[in-house]
């Protein structure tokens, strides 16, 4: 076509709408890679399955015109270009590696979603001011190697290439190795490549929105994380021959403190989250009274302040209930991921994206630990 | 001597006492067999050591003159004669295998204590008008063949000889094969035996001796057990995306009931005990709300209506709990125990004794799971 329309033309874009039948065939395709029985998919990272995936999904973008750049940890970046291509790129994109058990859309739904949003402008013959690239991190689910979410951690330093590298699946096959054979080592180094703004759809992992029968969570941030270990330490005793006053119960004192977790949540709302997933009881005999019980402790808040807040206030509680029982109850926190508040345009265009488009929308934390948006959030300019 | 000394002349048995010292002395020499370390004995079940125990503790016998038979599940039962042998004997006793971690009093006091009261009487010449018998039970303690407490439950009927017989170690070797082979299959049929009245002296295994400053416990029953499985059934969630109240938290609903188990022993003095011992919580993992918990629940009292009372009391909480969780709790009876309250003859006699010869006493109940005794009280006349 001769004629450009540029993207700042609001009546235009207003009157854009994705192929929605064609996204649907692309993720439909895409998910036969790897199609378990069950309707899911299993498409571990740096296997056959993910190599096939990846080659599916840059033809997919060669085919639309877009240029490919592989990074040396196996992340794409695949580029539609733009008017004026030294801005940085408008950024989109997700994984496509899965869980053992996973489904069609996770992660998935990301990247071909931005593929398509470049089909669209191709159909239309928009061309954007800035560059747009459609990225796919490496091994963002983790479940084949550890660290989880590697591809974005490499690019943005959270930890070294060559950590990445050495790490092995129960085959004792390395990352490196494996990136080799499946022919996705690219020639960037992890890092070098510029972000001016990155957004990810993402299905959700919650029941919030159909809760609220809503199609798009505005998503304003990232939960912060403080996750505990939490030890109360009794006296272990026959079930039989010791009489309730003179117990000392470390799972009475430690059931106190585990209704107390999800109390302090209630005292913190909206966003407040407290949850007790591990609970270890010593010795875990029928007839015997427990002498230690461990438990995890996991707090999450839409700020640090609010974190912070929390961890006051489960401590000071678990100091009560140990004053009030005298049994010793430590805490100790053991890990801490910072609450990430997303950019403020950024989730603005979001929400008036959806309204544009007539679409029900809602604001929405992510409660999921995706330190891929923190790390990514510290690459971004603001 | 030529003057006998009957056992009905009060002046004479209130003036008598057993020689402490010589008592010490048998229960230091025993424990030397299976001695460990730290000061415990491990003695186990039909081991070359037991076959030591068991003949020092026969050789004692013999040498306080009295005749020793043994029954075809090994029990021992070592008679003085009275002066009406047609009389069932006086029965007391114990045990003498041992945990592998066991004490140097556990079991051998009951059995020691036995012979240290013939050999007083044989001091001091006294004649008691029934026989009297000391008995040591085969494999009462359980940890190296199961069923426990096997050698009074074979004499009980509670078990067959041959379903005894045919228990086997980790070794696989059999109760048959082991009793054969340190040579203690007698030729008495179990429970072809009379006993008049059982009483045994046992070390106390849980504090409330101590803790009430007194020698003597007059045990005046054992508690009844009620052994329950709990189930509370949620929905598995990730603890990030899933906000408080969408949650179906089972260990939050669990840990309730947890609390109510203590409660409802506080319930029902003075004997109530509760207690939880043994906590599986699915699937244990630190940032998922547990999907599924599985608890013990342990409740025990004084008499069978007490455990009844009981029994409805958690049933009825359970149910409330599950109403305004909306989350079904599953409440499966086990195991149950009867209660078993003791003769008042004998009690009395304890307690009557104690008092004459000046200990500090109190009524106590046994709490311990002491099958022995309930299977005993089977065998027995009133």
């Amino acid at each position: 076509m001769d004629t450009k329309v540029t993207s700042n033309n609001t009546d235009v874009i207003s009157k854009l709408r994705v192929n929605g039948d064609r996204l649907w065939q692309s993720l439909m395709e895409l998910a036969e890679i790897g199609a378990t029985a069950k309707g899911g998919v299993c498409r571990l990272a740096l296997t056959d399955l993910d190599k096939q995936g990846r080659d599916l999904v840059t033809r997919w973008a060669t085919e639309a015109g877009m240029s490919v750049t592989i990074d040396k940890i196996g992340n794409g970046f695949m580029r539609r270009a733009g008017r004026n291509n030294s801005l940085a790129p408008i950024m989109t994109g997700s994984h496509i590696d899965t869980q053992p058990t996973g489904g069609k859309f996770d992660g998935n739904y990301g990247v071909l979603a931005g593929i398509e949003v470049v089909r669209t402008l191709n159909d239309h013959n928009i061309e954007t001011e800035a560059p747009i690239e459609v990225a796919f991190w490496t091994n963002e689910e983790g479940s084949r190697f550890v660290p989880v979410m590697m591809g974005s951690g490499v690019f943005a330093k959270a930890f070294t290439l060559e950590h990445a590298y050495a790490a092995k699946d129960n085959d004792n096959k390395s990352v490196k190795q494996e990136l080799e054979r499946i022919g996705y080592i690219g020639p960037e180094e992890p890092g070098d490549h510029p972000i001016g703004h990155y957004f990810e759809t993402h299905i959700e992992q919650g029941p919030v929105l159909e809760d609220n029968d809503k199609t798009i969570g505005v998503v304003t941030g990232v939960l912060g994380i403080r996750w505990y270990d939490c030890t109360v330490t009794g006296m272990e005793a026959h079930a039989g021959p010791t009489p309730m006053a003179l117990r000392k119960d470390a799972l009475q004192v430690a059931t106190r403190v585990m209704q107390e977790v999800v109390a302090c949540a209630h005292r913190h709302p909206p966003h407040g989250r407290g949850t007790v997933g591990m609970v270890n009881v010593h010795p875990n005999s029928r007839n015997v009274i427990p002498g230690e019980v461990k438990f995890s402790i996991d707090l999450r808040n839409a700020s640090d302040a609010d974190c912070e807040a929390m961890d006051a206030d489960i401590r000071a509680v678990a100091a009560r209930v140990s004053e009030e029982t005298g049994l010793p109850i430590k805490i100790d926190l053991v890990s801490s991921y910072p609450a990430q508040p997303f950019n403020a345009d950024c989730i603005e265009a979001v929400r008036r994206g959806a309204e544009t488009l007539g679409y029900s929308h809602m604001d929405a934390v992510s409660g999921a630990g995706t330190m891929r948006s923190t790390w990514l959030a510290s690459r971004l300019p603001g």
